[in-house]
């Protein structure tokens, strides 16, 4: 399974492309960063998102997106810059009929390091080691987005599993 | 001068298209909701948004385009879908090259009032009386996205001429 993982941000949108499926060792398949100028106007900037995320998608063509989950109560001057940034990412996605999923800071940290309160190096020292880097991807927003994939590659799956579980137990069939 | 106006939401997105200069009667050239269903998730209801916006701009051809600046601040269990929606709005005509203007409540309803504490009745009356309807437009999501394009029309065209007279004066070229 190839999932692309978006940080989003108006000024740095985080990009990371993972293959794998849990259980067996993670690949890195691309990170990068989608950038744009801060002094550029809003509507300038989604249009420089949206081009840099298709390029992202015709390159990797990956068979999910995974975004980060954007809280209203976090950091209010820049919320909504990255709301609209990951609005643009979604639209992307849902566009070419490529699942969306969500999943918020704290799941993310929790599936890569084991804690939801885990600070950016861990985070950074977590994908190095479990996508076997050389060295932490920098920006941190870019190490960011490969957690979020590989996040999304381990509970995507689990979720997955629970709802074939669930839908076993609905339908009277024996477990096998 | 043609406008179309968006008073942003993932449930209901106003729009509304007015035709105008200062000091002349305005006319309504359309006005409508574009919806999308609560239970569909958000990237499919983006991309609803994005359909609605360019079916829009594609019948209406406006010359620019009035979105309402979203505040963190605000109920903060919708603005995120607010800012999102908004996002789409601004892409969709940046991506034609259009100009994308954000105005404030407070700008749009001191715009068509006379006071920036106005509620959503007398915004509507006054969009009513402004347009020569019959009736007030509902949704007043409707109404509020004629009052950007009327507050656009009108705070837009003030702001070009301060722009000229500042140019003016910084090329020494005498005032007419």
């Amino acid at each position: 399974m190839r999932v692309l993982g978006v940080d989003p941000g108006l000024t740095r949108c985080g990009v990371g492309v993972v293959d794998g499926v849990p259980g067996r060792p993670l690949r890195m398949a691309g990170v990068g960063v989608v950038r744009t100028p801060a002094d550029a106007d809003i509507g300038h900037r989604l249009v420089l998102i949206e081009r840099g995320i298709e390029a992202w998608l015709d390159e990797y063509a990956p068979q999910a997106v995974a975004v980060e989950r954007v809280f209203s109560q976090h950091n209010v001057r820049t919320v909504m810059g990255t709301a609209q940034a990951s609005a643009v990412a979604m639209l992307c996605a849902s566009r070419r009929g490529l699942p969306v999923h969500l999943h918020t800071p704290s799941e993310v940290k929790a599936a890569v390091t084991g804690s939801g309160r885990a600070d950016k190096a861990q985070v950074g020292a977590m994908v190095t080691r479990l996508l076997r880097l050389d060295a932490p991807p920098k920006p941190a927003d870019a190490a960011d987005a490969l957690a979020l994939a590989i996040c999304h590659i381990w509970r995507g799956t689990a979720t997955n599993r629970l709802q074939q579980a669930v839908a076993r137990v609905r339908t009277q069939e024996p477990s096998t």
